[in-house]
């Protein structure tokens, strides 16, 4: 297995890259890891692993455009080798928009597939139950095939990251009952239903989402944005009203000592970006993107959802999926 | 002034809402209160206020045309009543789809008004600085010409509730750049700023939105609705792992009781709907929603709003507005 890793361009600079390949070298020293970054950065890695120098860093606010005139940047040649020496996947903690997209132009869709999507994992009520959600961001509007394209995805790509059996499908909606949604969510709900999609349960709010029961979340590009960006905002206002709180005096200074674990423990939770990441499906190749300020924990998350959809063979089976027009 | 309320379909039942309105006849006691319920159970507003006894009560899940039906309950009643008798302002802690739609049956979209919308305000991260949000969920869809009636009412509602010179507005979106958002929100975008709407501030994401530098929120009823419901979702999921965190040992029992103060402000502050409620706006008359889990405190600040709406002839403003063009 080859995995491809773009060491610049995230928030905390190269070094947390470094350290994270190492540690995951440590636990799968099988894995044939090509680094692509400045070469003077990455010496610790030389024994470890091939170290391909380009040095340029693509800035954080880049776009697709901006990342393929940019020939010398770390990401852009991480995404043309891995096109052209066939690399399994390529995981990267630079720019979401201009990773993704540059992504699709290089890599290309599969074929038979409509629209990619972006797909991540958000945290529950429920200890270790994990909701997975798509698209959220790499579409402005979709059409209800192509939702009905995103469940399929999703649900190759939950049955692949937690080796599940029958990972209930939802539609994001403004209301449970079969006629609630966008007009797009309404058509989709109906082709899903009459297609008998597997273990697909219908509608569900945003906030009944993350209560545990659903699995997957289906939701178009804008509205899956929005729930991703809302929440964010909202776990950003409670962290930064928590720490007021316990800021106030002497005896709340020393009240959070007993509490201190469990409030990390909370915030790693509710940072939905760090862990795993996010990945780009329907495009010919696993492509990963870590969130920009991944420390080494976050980017070693990553780099083991690009080995497990790999091992997993996510891209078969998504293009066995589309082909066959299940 | 004259306004009525419907006692009955809140959660806590109709003794939270006597209280609430005999505080807030103590403060306002030149305001005239019209109760509609049982009265069996509002005996002690007798000598307060008038009773009109409609004791049937419309479940939490009724839509509008289960509403129209019960020609006895409190909801129908109120705002039948509230048409024929030109009260100025309902407040109801109801069934909101029912009480909304039912409402804009009765009263009617004010002429010119492409769609009425809901509105409430959203905490933000500074203190004291609410973020108005419009539409939440009375529409599925919205036209780009909607979006600019809702930026239109929503200016007026935010001047009215909070008094303010230039509130500033935002289109919700996925990005801040002008070619981000919706198809529709990027048509309002142009149109917003071609009419060089009063102090429009462009596009800007939901995170960003909760900071306290946005006024007004506009949006299409069912991206609103996501919004609003992943902030609660959230919101509550953070609550529930707070109070694991606390429970954990008699330590960290103990320490809770030195933030006890901090945390239930908070949670009264990310209590969206507990706080003034939510509000029709674009029809004939001030119709506001309590959230259905109200206390009296909460019942009571839905009734300042109504009133200050009244005051500030907020119905009249959008009439204005609407007929000018402007």
């Amino acid at each position: 297995m080859k995995i491809a890793v773009d060491a610049m361009g995230g928030d905390n600079g190269s070094q947390v890259i470094v350290s994270a390949i190492k540690q995951f070298l440590t636990d799968f020293p099988e894995v044939e890891i090509i680094v692509f970054g400045d070469k003077n950065e990455l010496g610790e890695l030389s024994s470890l692993c091939q170290i391909v120098d380009a040095p340029e860093v693509v800035p954080m606010d880049a776009g697709a455009f901006e990342v393929m005139r940019m020939k010398n940047s770390s990401m852009f040649t991480a995404l043309k080798t891995m096109k052209d020496s066939a690399f399994d996947a390529l995981v990267s903690a630079g720019s979401t928009g201009g990773f993704l997209s540059a992504g699709t132009l290089i890599l290309k869709w599969i074929e038979g597939v409509k629209r990619a999507a972006i797909v991540t994992s958000f945290p529950t009520r429920l200890k270790n139950k994990k909701l997975v959600v798509l698209d959220i961001g790499a579409n402005n509007k979709n059409s209800p095939e192509e939702l009905v394209q995103f469940a399929k995805m999703g649900r190759a790509y939950h049955q692949a990251l937690y080796n599940s059996d029958a990972p209930k499908t939802y539609l994001l909606s403004n209301g449970a009952e079969a006629n609630k949604g966008s007009p797009a969510g309404q058509a989709a709900y109906k082709l899903l239903k009459e297609s008998q999609f597997p273990d697909f349960c219908g509608n569900i709010e945003a906030r009944e989402a993350l209560l545990g029961e659903a699995d997957i979340l289906v939701t178009d590009g804008y509205s899956g944005n929005v729930f991703l960006k809302s929440s964010e905002g909202v776990a950003k206002l409670m962290s930064s009203m928590v720490k007021d709180i316990f800021k106030k005096n002497l005896w709340t200074k020393l009240g959070y000592l007993h509490v201190a674990k469990g409030f990390k423990l909370m915030s790693e939770t509710m940072d939905y970006k760090s862990t795993g990441g996010a990945m780009l499906l329907g495009v010919n190749g696993v492509l990963v993107k870590a969130h920009g300020n991944s420390d080494a924990y976050g980017f070693k998350s990553a780099l083991n959802v690009a080995k497990t959809m790999v091992e997993r063979q996510v891209v078969k089976k998504i293009k066995e999926l589309v082909e066959s027009g299940e």
